[in-house]
C-alpha cells in the first residue's frame, strides 16, 4: 500500500514512535523541531475535538493521534498540494477514522465549521512577519515560514472563534514575537496559561517557545523549567531523546 | 557624619561598588537581589534625568549615581519614614547634588512634574496583586511587596507619562505576571524591546524578569541569554559575583 501512497520524489520517515509514518516532500517543505516539540507539548484528553490549524505535512494530527485519545482531529491546510499528500500519511496510517484534513483556507472554514465546538486548536503557524521582498511568495516554503497567506492575529482570532470555554490553544512560536503573541491572545479572550522556553543550550536565550492558552482563562501564566536541544557536548539532551527518538535523521536541526 | 545619619534599629551597608553605602532597617524592609539585577541592567546615557518609581531604600538611585554618568536621579516613595531614611542614604554618600529623593505617591507626583521630561524611569514595584487579606496592610513590608498604594498599571501608566519619546522604562517584576506585563506596556505606548530571565540555576525556571521598554519603540522583542544565579554545587555564578561583589552578606536570599 504504501508505494501506492507516494508519489516520486516524495519520500517516507519513521516517526519513531507507535509505528507511524509521514510521507514529506524535500523539495517543498519538511516539518521540523516546532511541530515535534508542540504534540509532545500539548495535553489533549480523552474523546476531544482537535482541530490543526496549518497542518503542512500532517504532522502535528498523525503524532497527537498517535499520543492522545482524541476523538477526532482535524488538520486544514491552504496548499492544494501539501493537504493531498498530508491525506496520503493520514491513509498511510490508517488513521482515516480519527484524523481529516481540509483543503482550505482557515479563514474561510472557520465560517463552515460549527464555532465553539472544538476542545483543543493547535497550531505551528509561520514565524516571519516580513512577507515583502521574497522571491517566490508561492513557495510551499514561503507560505510555511512567512505569513503570507494568514497573520499571527488570524490564528489566534480563528482558535477563538471555533474554542469551547474553556477550551485549549496550544502554539509554537518565536521568543521575538512574544508581545504579539501575549497581547493577541488575550485580546481574543485565549488566556496565556502555561509557556515552556526552548534554549538551544543552557548557556544561550531561547529561540522557541510554546504557550498553552485557555479561553476565558483566570490570568496566571506558570513558567515551565526551560527545554534544552543539546548538551555542551553538542549531544542532544536526554529530554530531546525522549521526545524525539535516537535515530530521527530527517528533521530540521534547531539552529 | 555617619553616625549623626544613622537612627536607632538601623544599620548601614556597605554595596561593595565605589564605596556606595545605604541605610536600612531590617524590621522594616530590606532592599533584595532585584535592585541589584535592574541597577546592572540599566542603560542609562550621560546626562540623562532618571526617574525611579516607589524607590523605598534609595538603593536604586544610588546604584546608579555610582554606575552611570546620569544628570539627575530622583527616587519617589510614598512610605514618609521610607523617604526620609533614603533622604540620609543619599547624604551619607554625599550625591545630595545628583540624587534627589521625593516623599510622595507617584500617582500624585506625575501631575507635579514636567511630563515627558526624563530620559529613564527605572522601578522594582510590588510584585502581588493580591492585597488582600494581609494582617497589616499598612506595614513597610506589606507595602513594598503587595499592590496596596499603587497598581502594575499604575506604574506603566505614571512612567509613560513622565518619559520622553524613545526615553527607556526599567522595571525588574515575576514571570507569573508576564501577560499584563507586556500588555499593559504595550497599551501605554512602551514597547518592550529587551528582556531578561532570571533563573535560579539551570534546572529551574526563571523567578524574576528584567525588563527594557522604548516609548513609541518599533515592536521588536530581544532576548538576552538567562541569567543564573547558583551554580550546581550552590555557589553563585561567576554572573553574580560580578553584579553583586563577593561579601555582600545582608542581601535577600533569591528564592
Amino acid at each position: 500500500m504504501e508505494e501506492r501512497l507516494v508519489k516520486d520524489g516524495e519520500r517516507v520517515d519513521d516517526l519513531q514512535y507507535k509505528g507511524l509514518k509521514i510521507i514529506q516532500n524535500p523539495e517543498g517543505f519538511c516539518f521540523g523541531v516546532d511541530a515535534v516539540l508542540l504534540s509532545n507539548f500539548c495535553e489533549i484528553r480523552k474523546n476531544w475535538r482537535v482541530i490543526d490549524l496549518g497542518t503542512g505535512t500532517g504532522i502535528i494530527p498523525i503524532l497527537l493521534a498517535g499520543k492522545t485519545n482524541a476523538k477526532e482531529i482535524i488538520g486544514v491546510e491552504i496548499q492544494e498540494e501539501v493537504a493531498e499528500m498530508a491525506s496520503r500519511s493520514v491513509k498511510l496510517n490508517q488513521l482515516e477514522g480519527r484524523v481529516h484534513v481540509i483543503h482550505e483556507d482557515f479563514n474561510k472554514v472557520v465560517d463552515q465549521l460549527e464555532p465553539y465546538s472544538f476542545d483543543a486548536v493547535t497550531s505551528n503557524p509561520p514565524y516571519m512577519n516580513e512577507g515583502g521582498g521574497l522571491v517566490n511568495p508561492e513557495s510551499a516554503k514561503a507560505i510555511s515560514r512567512h505569513e503570507i497567506k494568514c497573520t499571527l492575529e488570524d490564528v489566534i482570532r480563528v482558535a477563538s472563534k471555533l474554542l469551547k470555554d474553556r477550551g485549549h490553544f496550544y502554539m509554537v512560536h518565536r521568543p521575538q514575537r512574544l508581545v504579539d503573541i501575549l497581547c493577541l491572545c488575550r485580546q481574543y479572550k485565549l488566556e496565556p496559561k502555561k509557556i515552556r522556553f526552548v534554549h538551544p543550550n543552557r548557556n544561550k536565550k531561547p529561540n522557541i517557545l510554546l504557550i498553552q492558552c485557555v479561553k476565558y482563562g483566570r490570568p496566571e501564566l506558570k513558567f515551565m523549567d526551560p527545554l534544552y536541544v543539546y548538551n555542551e557536548d553538542g549531544t542532544y539532551t536526554n529530554e530531546i531523546h525522549e521526545i524525539y527518538g535516537r535515530d530521527w535523521g530527517n528533521r530540521e536541526e534547531v539552529q
